[in-house]
């Protein structure tokens, strides 16, 4: 061992120890006579005291070295005579005897301090120097500790932790699965799994009861800013299970994770709100409960004048921005051009100040009476000093821009703090969704959801489909959405129906899915599971914007890995094993 | 919840409890009046009673049950009058009041009991049947308990679990390196990793200190019975550290899995032998030292009279079977018949009887005296009853097939019993080992394990490259090689030696490894590490013949999972999207 002891480990209490430690070169100064090397590794940074008086040849080396050199050195931990409060070493220092160069470095192309002078592409492509960061680092020691926190909730509540296949069977209706093609089997391809949903199904079918596993699932789609090509799922299923059961369990896995690691503790059950709550008062199925502002439906209240514009809306919502009555033209005008940008898409804004003198004034003053606007602010609860934003127009669309000004002054009115964490399981989702373009239903959460047992007849005779409630249901916190499951259906006739619902012949839903349906015939146990996307909930209890900060060598936009430079091209050689030509459109 | 107990938990402290089970009919039977279920879950069985003389609906319901059907009872917890000591709830039975069918069930393919009629092509196919058998499962819930063992050991030891990409940069060399094609990369492509060797060293380089990933590897290579294109590896490094210190840390890691999951207590420290010594007494780099019968080299004993198989030999080697000299005339044939398999590839077998009336037979009478042979025996160590195994030839043949001339005495003498583990580091690898057919050396272990300080400038200067030894250690146990790993090299001109030995230009290092030994520039620090093969090690564990076993969905050796049969062909459209066109050879 090249060590004693860490550079986080010693303390005023080994003072006279003689110990060898081993690091990096964070920084070093000269004060006088004194050389002092700041002497930095995963556990925390220790001073190194060099004396021109007592070794000059050593002192004379100590001064010569370059940021993050690799070196060992013996010495004596002593006293420090100017103490540092902020880091757990601060009263000591290693008054040097020995050091020896393990590793010279050439000057990094950017610090590695917390605040670093690298920008995004530059620590990309040197990620490895990045990662020596410790703000980076801490994101992966937070991503092992929830790992760690989540298997051992699990383990203890007799999950077994199950291996998946990673070369699985491609399936024609997979556009967004990556291929891999096999040298073994010519002109044939496995595919890497979007989700090891039908492997644990199949699990419960062999009667494993509760599997999970920690693992790598694929999407090869173009990637927003908050997507991966390779990404982690903390995947779970259990047998004999209704939707109250999968929600109290996971409850109990997101509260240990939250109390273990966040030291937050959640004191009442989680709130639960169906699907049809969150897109009427919130637009959206991740809502942001950390604050209120719900929608309030004002269509039957404004449609009593001339103005056009709210009597051809479909719908009229609003919302109430508590102290904000004072907000200039400016301010209003910003929050006008925010919710008409090409993502958001409304028409324009409609305002009601309730001025602190009672009074009340809008946008939309031509059209309607004080009496009139005073009713609306009633009904929003609005008090004087308060502001009532509207939007009008096609309701979906309405409800979703909504959503967004609703967050957008939520942020602005500091009602989104990182540090207070507001979760909600979103339930009864629609099981199916219409699809405009295909001119056909495809399955809201998957294929394999089972619809509540009420509707389960409409799924079997294909009747009000779009009015079919799922057992299906999201963990929200904050406005992310960092799990959903469902209850599955474990019938084999319903399954066949539900694959007609979607559009699949008999031939085609056998020839893809036979394998499962099959496994229905030999007595499948009811089951339901969930998944966690690893990546954001790391990013969520790390207060990160992105996912990329928490995944150690994560991929570009492009789906690249700028450090090692993949994909690239590959040998004709290897190419003509596999069976395949590349044909490149010109 | 469907159930308020599973089948495994009731006790005749519950009786007259009002319980609520589910599982699967396991089997059936009419005693009289009464018919019994025996009710099977992952936790155990509980015998159902069912009273013609108190419902008998219920009861004909309960006759009419199929195996593998899956069932909700409710009933009471009464003592039973013939009690069954095989099984934890054997003192109890449930009197059940109401039976719900869940689910119905065909009958299974093959019994699903310890011992299936089913063989292994069909159940394989059902492989979700195979896996509801208790033999089947137990191994993946060993495969569960040893990570669990093994993470919470290494994450005590300070060791960060960090994942590493699945989809990185193909490399030229990678003949067995899977490929897949990247949509957004037109005409790129990805490799699947065969370890993360890059990664992990980089990590080093990032000062984690201490790395560890249970992590899915692949090779696209021929199958032999114990390999899987997909494998998992309990992947570790460390930085800081010399050989001793990882050999020290992980036999740890062994000695706690093997208490806590086996009970099996090793209070020695593991054994270490050098790779010489490996080959030259055992004829394997990985030797079975559950028992001696080490080769003894009789060359110059044997080479004193007129016999030229012996006197044309480069090595004659001997092993001493214990007791054996009463082996008969067939026996006898069958050992040579053994040796000269093509697979082993001995010309033939020379034996010497040391009978009990201390008289000497051999099959070379011809040649040697009385005292001849009891020469040999005396170097052997031989007593009378005892019989000496004779292999001769070129030098490293003979010693592998006296290798497994050894481990067959071995087994029929019953000294590889699978409850004995007799653990082993084989240390003091060559670096290199010469390819006859590329012309040129080849890294034995991998291109980026180091040599031993003493051979560096050997590597440096490309003298006596054959005897150059390397910092690398195999963890062996019955034989079976459980792990392997080195340390590595960390200075970037070192690496860049070591690639000149390999018959790299400096331009194809750079385009293969550029970004590792850029990343060695700024300051890389000593480390070192070592990967397990979980699903080697849980085969050992399990007393398993085959990794397959251990394995939820393996693939067979055309690398097929026949269960979903993949790989499969995949759409025109898709190949199209990905700039693809398949091309099979006539």
């Amino acid at each position: 061992m090249y060590r004693s002891h860490t550079c986080g480990e010693l303390r005023i209490e080994q003072t006279g120890a003689q110990v060898t430690l081993a690091g990096w070169v964070q920084r070093t100064r000269k004060l006088g006579g004194m050389t002092f090397v700041d002497l930095r590794d995963r556990y925390g940074i220790t001073q190194l005291a060099f004396d021109e008086a007592v070794n000059k040849d050593l002192s004379d080396r100590a001064q010569k070295l370059g940021r993050e050199f690799v070196v060992q050195v013996v010495g004596t931990v002593a006293e420090r005579s100017s103490k540092n409060a902020k880091i757990p070493t601060g009263d000591i220092e290693i008054v040097v005897s020995d050091l020896i160069i393990l590793n010279a470095a050439e000057t990094p192309p950017f610090t590695i301090e917390d605040n670093t002078d690298g920008g995004d592409d530059l620590r990309m492509k040197y990620r490895y120097l990045d990662l020596r960061r410790n703000a980076v680092r801490k994101n992966m020691e937070l991503r092992n500790r929830l790992c760690f926190e989540a298997r051992n909730y699990l383990i203890a509540q007799d999950f077994i932790e199950t291996e998946t296949p990673v070369l699985i069977r491609s399936s024609p209706e997979g556009a967004r699965d990556f291929v891999v093609p096999s040298r073994m089997n010519p002109g044939e391809f496995y595919a890497l799994p979007q989700s090891p949903q039908q492997f644990k199904q199949l699990l419960m079918v062999a009667g494993f009861d509760r599997y999970f596993q920690i693992v790598k699932c694929f999407r090869d789609e173009d990637l927003r800013a908050d997507r991966q090509p390779e990404f982690t799922q903390i995947d779970c299923e259990m047998s004999f299970v209704e939707q109250d059961d999968v929600l109290e369990l996971f409850e109990g896995m997101v509260k240990t994770v939250f109390k273990n690691i966040k030291g937050v503790e959640f004191d009442q059950p989680f709130p639960r709100m169906p699907y049809a709550e969150a897109m009427e008062f919130y637009g959206s199925d991740k809502p942001d409960i950390r604050f209120g502002m719900r929608f309030v439906d004002i269509t039957k209240e404004v449609q009593t004048k001339d103005f056009v514009v709210f009597n051809s809306a479909e719908y009229v919502g609003a919302i109430l921005a508590e102290g904000c009555a004072g907000y200039t033209r400016k301010e209003l005008d910003g929050l006008t051009d925010f919710v008409k940008r090409p993502q958001i898409g409304a028409k324009g804004m409609v305002y009601v100040k309730y001025e602190a003198d009672g009074t009340l004034k809008s946008s939309v003053d031509k059209f309607y009476t004080p009496d009139d606007l005073k009713a609306w602010a009633d009904k929003l609860g609005a008090k004087p000093g308060d502001l009532i934003l509207i939007l009008s127009g096609d309701k979906p669309k309405t409800l979703k821009a909504l959503g967004e000004l609703r967050l957008e002054m939520g942020m602005r009115l500091g009602l989104r703090d990182k540090n207070v964490y507001a979760p909600l399981w979103v339930v009864d989702f629609p099981l199916l969704e219409w699809d405009e373009e295909a001119q056909r239903f495809s399955a809201m959460h998957h294929p394999f959801t089972s619809p509540k047992p009420e509707h389960v007849e409409w799924v079997k005779t294909q009747t009000n489909l779009k009015d079919v409630c799922a057992n299906a249901y999201d963990i929200v916190i904050n406005g992310v959405e960092l799990g959903g499951g469902s209850i599955r259906i474990h019938d084999k006739d319903l399954q066949a129906a539900m694959f007609k619902c979607l559009g699949f012949t008999p031939e085609k839903a056998e020839y893809q899915f036979g394998f499962l349906m099959n496994a229905f015939k030999f007595g499948a146990p009811p089951h339901g599971g969930i998944a966690f996307g690893l990546d954001r909930f790391v990013s969520m209890l790390a207060g990160l914007d992105s996912i990329r900060d928490c995944i150690a060598f994560p991929k570009n936009n492009s789906g690249r890995d700028v450090m090692s430079d993949a994909p690239s091209i590959i040998d004709d050689e290897q190419l003509k094993e596999l069976n395949l030509v590349v044909k490149l459109e010109k």
